[in-house]
């Protein structure tokens, strides 16, 4: 098997929902940039039968298995006589365990109290993990596993920051070591905004690529992500042709994974020395805040106005009231008047400019909830487009901030503009609990 | 056993690092809330085989098994196919899942393609979840397991919002119904934002509430909630009454979980018949986006100026060049003549206004990079405030944008504004790699 790497994640404070897991998305990113994936990841309670039962299933599908938590003092921080019983040997207490304890307390200006020296018995026959950062060292070990082959336990501190210094100081080195002798995988993003996942999935499976590449799909909503990955030594470069030729002509915004859509948006007004202001409704400042969230927003963007009230639009940007009456604030009339006025007041290449009805009242038969326009007026002249997308508030003024973003970068990428756009599904960020 | 249940979260995002699994601690703390912890966490790749033997690993302890993802219409879609061969049964076309994805296609004015009609394929016997949200439908089944008693599995989208509402509609119900034994809870939250959570956490400690009573605390950063636990019965009127005493003034802006920030000050400009205009620089539009992110935003807020180029201040905002030349457009000069400017400009009850340096560069000896001013201005006048929020440039600008609400509320509720404002901790939220 390739090298596989699982995590143990143990608390109760994992399992009741006080505390959420990052540890284990941290050493994700830090293995996919290895071209490695994590095998599992399980979160368990702080009990003994069950953390047992844990570990012995990573290890049949495990060569290395990291667990954070339970390395502290308390009653509750089992993770030393877990690893101890797991190899059948018993705990010791290490004197580099013990004199790191008592300069840590004294760097402090205080007193190693007797409670704390919990945390210097290791399982015998471990190497200590140095935490700089925390009381409680961690250890490593390797021996037999539930599988056929030796698994190797590192075993960190749960605390965060302490996790990931340990990590990168101790456990990253052994697993770019080990994992000399694997097959990594190689990988091609194309990060898209403008078509559906499931459209995107149809138009991958008709270019019958060939079986050994795996191709996975996210919804970074609203965008689509689609990722050709494949053993090492096999050439991306005719598959990821091949599904871009698939794909309809300018969805693909970036194929550099680290490259988001506002900094391709920055890079493309950059080259062209263009700027950018915009003219907001609906999306109440959302475009201008998306512009803004990049360092040197400066070079490429103006400013804005934030035109809510129809008042907003017609003394901050002169739109006419006959414009708004006959057509109303929701029109392409409307749009096309806010562009070219934002772009004129505050100097700007490019003026952007949005009006919508995010819901969920204000919809007529004509401009259901979810109508919204788009105004674009730069230097070769200025077009608007209508869009519906029907869907809840939130998203509604997430996908019209997109489409505005989006038209924007077509126009200046000289692509064709499309007449209408294709809905995106359901729109919503990934995100925890408001 | 109590009632067990378990998560299996599929999806090699989730295993790459891509997307940070926020499902589980979801259900964590609704379980939470009926006295209930989660048994076990289980993230893996979509793989069959891994999908299976996690799936056989968890049906030993389990007896409700919830998985998350993997119903989408692509190849990398495993989750039918899964519980159908776990359970050893076929799959079959659901006529209301057919029923439900046309109903969805229509209602957006599309047409069902039919690579989408894989998603209307459910294991036999089983009863389909609804999914209002979005196109997948989940569904649920009960059978043999691992272990010596039967295991329902119920199978949901991965998507958050989808998840959410699915678990809410058509799993919690069954957990309650099933978890006879549970210890239900009475609970009470305080929200608050100008706390860090550590000093929130010294100040509840050092009110000795009784030993019954539990207390929890969540960044949702910037904010941290405060909740108190205890078994149902149990009076929380002194206790919560105590922490509130202890606390800061005014940092408590609502005591009803389901009220949002912004709603609550929606709520307090509402009731005082006022409406707020905002001229942002380093928040690039952030403030006016946070204000129209409710329904009916239009009674309360007017519009706004994102001023970020000196140009824009200067030319549309009124902000005499000399102030600027003399003071800097970091300064208060800048943002009493923003506020006021705006606050006339729009014709609103106040203005709101915020300049500042985001970094990573800008910074000056003076004026360090995390250096904002915000400025009010109302009909009872007007007042600025310097901070400084040492961070990377998100949380600055979050921040930023959070304290110039905050003191928009406090001055609508007549408390005292405070000199300077307390240094939140780390802002980030926790959120997959962008």
């Amino acid at each position: 098997m390739t090298f596989s790497v699982s995590i143990l994640a143990t608390g109760s404070e994992l399992l009741d929902g006080r505390v959420l897991d990052t540890n284990s998305n941290f050493v994700a990113r830090e293995l996919a940039d290895l071209g490695l994936q994590l095998k599992r990841v399980l979160l368990v309670d702080d009990d003994m039968d069950e953390l047992l039962a844990g570990l012995r299933d990573l290890s049949a599908v495990s060569e290395l298995i990291l667990t954070s938590g339970g390395l502290g003092p308390t009653s509750d921080d089992l993770t030393r006589d877990l690893v101890a019983r797991f190899f059948t040997v018993g705990v010791v207490e290490y004197p580099d365990a013990i004199k790191h304890l008592e300069e840590f307390y004294h760097k402090r200006g205080r007193v190693l109290d007797p409670s704390n020296l919990k945390q210097a018995l290791l399982p015998a026959g471990s190497e200590m993990i140095p935490n700089t950062l925390g009381t409680a060292p961690g250890f490593r070990m390797t021996g037999p596993g539930a599988g056929s082959h030796n698994v190797t336990i590192c075993s960190l501190s749960g605390v965060p920051k302490e996790f990931t210094k340990m990590f990168l100081d101790s456990v990253l080195p052994l697993i770019k070591e080990s994992a000399r002798e694997t097959r990594p995988i190689v990988k091609h993003s194309l990060k898209t905004f403008g078509i559906p996942e499931s459209i995107a999935g149809a138009i991958v499976q008709g270019c019958k690529l060939p079986s050994e590449i795996k191709v996975s799909f996210r919804a970074a909503l609203p965008e689509v992500h689609i990722t050709l990955k494949a053993p090492r030594g096999t050439n991306l470069e005719m598959p990821v042709a091949r599904v871009k030729a698939a794909l309809p002509q300018a969805v693909v915004y970036s194929e550099d994974e680290h490259v988001s859509f506002i900094q391709k948006i920055h890079a493309t007004l950059s080259a062209r020395a263009a700027t950018v202001s915009t003219a907001e409704s609906c999306t109440g400042g959302m475009v201008s805040s998306f512009l803004t969230e990049c360092p040197g927003s400066s070079d490429v963007f103006v400013g804005g106005v934030v035109a809510y009230n129809n008042s907003v639009k017609e003394q901050v940007l002169s739109v006419p009231k006959e414009i708004i009456k006959e057509h109303g604030a929701v029109s392409a009339e409307t749009v096309r008047s806010m562009a070219a006025s934002v772009r004129d007041l505050l100097g700007a290449t490019y003026g952007v400019a949005i009006s919508g009805i995010a819901g969920p009242t204000g919809g007529t038969s004509d401009k259901p909830v979810g109508t919204f326009y788009v105004g674009i007026c730069g230097p070769q002249g200025a077009f608007e487009r209508r869009c519906f997308f029907m869907n809840e508030r939130r998203s509604v003024r997430l996908y019209a901030a997109y489409v505005a973003l989006d038209l924007l970068r077509r126009t200046l990428e000289g692509f064709e503009i499309p007449e209408t756009y294709p809905v995106i599904g359901s729109l919503v960020a990934p995100q925890s609990k408001g």
